[in-house]
């Protein structure tokens, strides 16, 4: 249903969903149920090991659904993200009706599935969509696992600094000298790109693949250096990994390595500089030039999840070059709110999804349990404090973003390995519960 | 904000409530909010004693919030119902953001009141709509009194038939030859209708306002019948009221005294039949004629509820003539869902209700009582048993369509009295429960 809340528009879509069924127990074993955050979900499942780590222990059935406007689940096709109109039925609310309405489809259409329990797990956005999927419908889901969900990075719940604080932490603790050379590298460009020599030292300098031609252009490499430390802070994974982009293991010590030196000059300080972001852009050596305006592999729907920052998803993140390494920057909500009637003709409404999914105040519901690891910077709004003895935070130490929905490893830190275990200890508990016996 | 769930429509309307806070306790004394329902709310505050009685025990503030499309609060003003373009807000899930958003706004916006405990109290589809509210947003209700609502009057939660048996048992009950005597009446009509003088007949002694032409004017007039059967069995009370209409105490009692004899003549019959509803429609001997168009209150929105019925709320009923007095009438979903699209332009979803709300599988939510009476034939669809020890179900033997709402009565049978202790109580406890040293 394209849309669920409203009886005037009937056109459906198809969604896409995979299905691993090879270890479950077919006289309604569990299902994990995924999901489905900001991307293509077959990326999503290769990148979430540990359903398929534990599908075996649980005798689970393994569902990712895939979020509706990502991937190929497009409810009108190309047309879908062409005007406010089409873009209208992407929010999380719609998604998780879709969820709901996927789960129950399953159910009764799985021989053997009509009693599974079935528990939500997902991470970051798609984090939260478990949270949120557990909270509104516990009818549908016995449980959730949300990983590295900031559901709290909205309104005035979490300061707006704090975000950065911890990317920055990230690089202090790697690296004598590195937090400061970034620090420094943001003036050492503003005086470079004052001057046309300047911007066309830095476009040579950092390989830019469209050469920096004023100001505004300057302001783009900075936004993407940012863009671009934020990245690493949030797969800072103890191993060589393959997420955001292909990384060595614990890749901010590594790029730490040309950051020791605060103190050069403009120039030396950005070849430097250069010298970092070229690890995280170009690891495997096949890069011609940088592209400024890709920080991310392309599996994750950049346009929709701007759609959706510009109406619901409003997280207000800050600067201040004190607590942190960049550029001063306030929140400016005006400014956002025009940006994205600009761009979408939509106006973003910040405090409904606090109306909606309950801000702080959500102690009455039960059976989540919140991961976050501390090197993540999306754990400033999450949950890192138990809040009932059924909604339980569990903080991982070492860990960056969802690292414990990663495949074992055996580089894995010993924290993320007592993470999994407490998370599934807690998923065989709601299994438990939810047999008709209990 | 007329689309809560979507961006594209930004436009906002006037909702209406009304407030009372002469017995409030300025510092965070409770709120007893009225989730409005398919009606004027102004008719709904008058009807709703309970809520001013308790006032003053509980230190509260009564809040009557109005539904969206009915009274004066019509997203599009007299367009609202033009088209299933202008309808197409109309459901229970923007109802209920609706008021999540109102109480969200009285907090902040009402000194004093940023802490208050607020109960969500109901009646009928409003009942529903408490219930729900509680289980969708339990960090803006800290529970719900759901009186006679039929939250399980969906899909095949329930049998269809339990209803009109239920209004078959009321009359049955009250006196002797009463159900045998409507039983027997359809028959009777349809021999008369047979024949034009048979037609003239029947609309001279029903006193209609429009006379009968055809077989299927004495259809509407067999329906307006069978509707005003079922409206007695909902204001059963036990005193003098006037809630669809005005009645005398125990209305199916006085109806029954016409109706003792089912072994009369036709013509007989009819005529008794016509007194036993010309109680019901005339009881204050102002109306000159009968309108089979009408059965109830105009306070009531009959055109947006039956938009409701043919989108989200589709609520399977069926009579068989053993059961039930009535004429038998299968539960034929193809039919109503054609006969939507016929007036609406639009196809209800049966099972989304399901889906959204959890059917009978509600067992984790908290602090919500469900009351029926037991002559109600709503309660077919009610919650007459305890799901949890705070999921409970009050049965109100004697009690007709939320008898427990209305103002204490000296003729209130003590079941009711019971039943609003109990209701107190349990406030009471969610009241205290809700306080933040708790």
């Amino acid at each position: 249903q394209v849309d669920h809340f409203g009886f005037d528009e009937n056109r459906t879509f198809q969604q896409r969903y995979l299905v691993a069924d090879q270890h479950w127990k077919k006289d309604n074993g569990p299902i994990l149920f995924y999901t489905g955050n900001e991307g293509d979900i077959t990326w999503f499942c290769n990148n979430t090991g540990f359903m398929w780590d534990v599908a075996e222990e649980l005798n689970a059935m393994l569902v990712f659904a895939e979020h509706r406007y990502y991937g190929e689940s497009l409810p009108f096709g190309n047309e879908s993200f062409s005007d406010s109109k089409h873009l209208n039925y992407l929010t999380s609310e719609q998604a998780l009706a879709d969820f709901a309405v996927l789960v129950d489809y399953l159910k009764t259409t799985i021989a053997g599935a009509h009693h599974s329990p079935v528990i939500a797990i997902g991470g970051s956005y798609g984090g939260m969509l478990a949270a949120w999927f557990r909270m509104k419908y516990p009818h549908v889901v016995v449980g959730a696992l949300a990983a590295s969900a900031p559901i709290w990075q909205f309104g005035d719940l979490v300061p707006c600094g704090a975000f950065f604080s911890i990317v920055t932490n990230d690089f202090k603790k790697s690296g004598t000298g590195c937090s400061e050379s970034i620090q420094n590298s943001w003036n050492a460009i503003n005086h470079l790109s004052s001057t046309d020599a300047g911007l066309q030292w830095l476009s040579r300098t950092f390989h830019l693949c469209s050469p920096l031609k004023n100001l505004q252009d300057a302001a783009v490499l900075k936004n993407w250096l940012s863009e671009t430390w934020v990245n690493l802070a949030m797969v800072n994974y103890p191993y060589k990994a393959d997420f955001l982009q292909p990384l060595p293991a614990w890749p901010i010590q590594e790029v730490c390595k040309f950051l020791k030196d605060p103190s050069l000059s403009d120039k030396l300080l950005l070849q430097n500089v250069f010298q970092a972001v070229n690890l995280y852009y170009n690891y495997t050596g096949g890069a011609s030039c940088l592209d400024v305006s890709e920080t991310a592999t392309k599996n994750l729907g950049q346009t929709g999840w701007y759609y959706q920052a510009c109406t619901e998803m409003v997280m207000p993140l800050c600067t201040d070059g004190v607590h942190d390494m960049f550029e001063p920057e306030k929140w400016d909500f005006d400014a956002f709110s025009d940006e994205c009637y600009r761009l979408w003709g939509v106006r973003p409404r910040p405090s409904w999804i606090l109306s909606m999914y309950g801000g702080k105040n959500i102690s009455s519901h039960s059976n989540i349990i919140f991961s976050n690891g501390d090197l993540d910077p999306w754990s400033a709004g999450g949950v890192t404090q138990n809040i009932t003895n059924s909604l339980l935070a569990i903080v991982i130490p070492d860990g960056a973003h969802h690292l414990d929905l990663r495949s074992r490893n055996p580089l894995d830190p010993k924290s993320v390995q007592q993470a999994r275990a407490l998370e599934i200890c807690h998923m065989k508990q709601w299994i438990e519960e939810a047999r008709p016996s209990h």
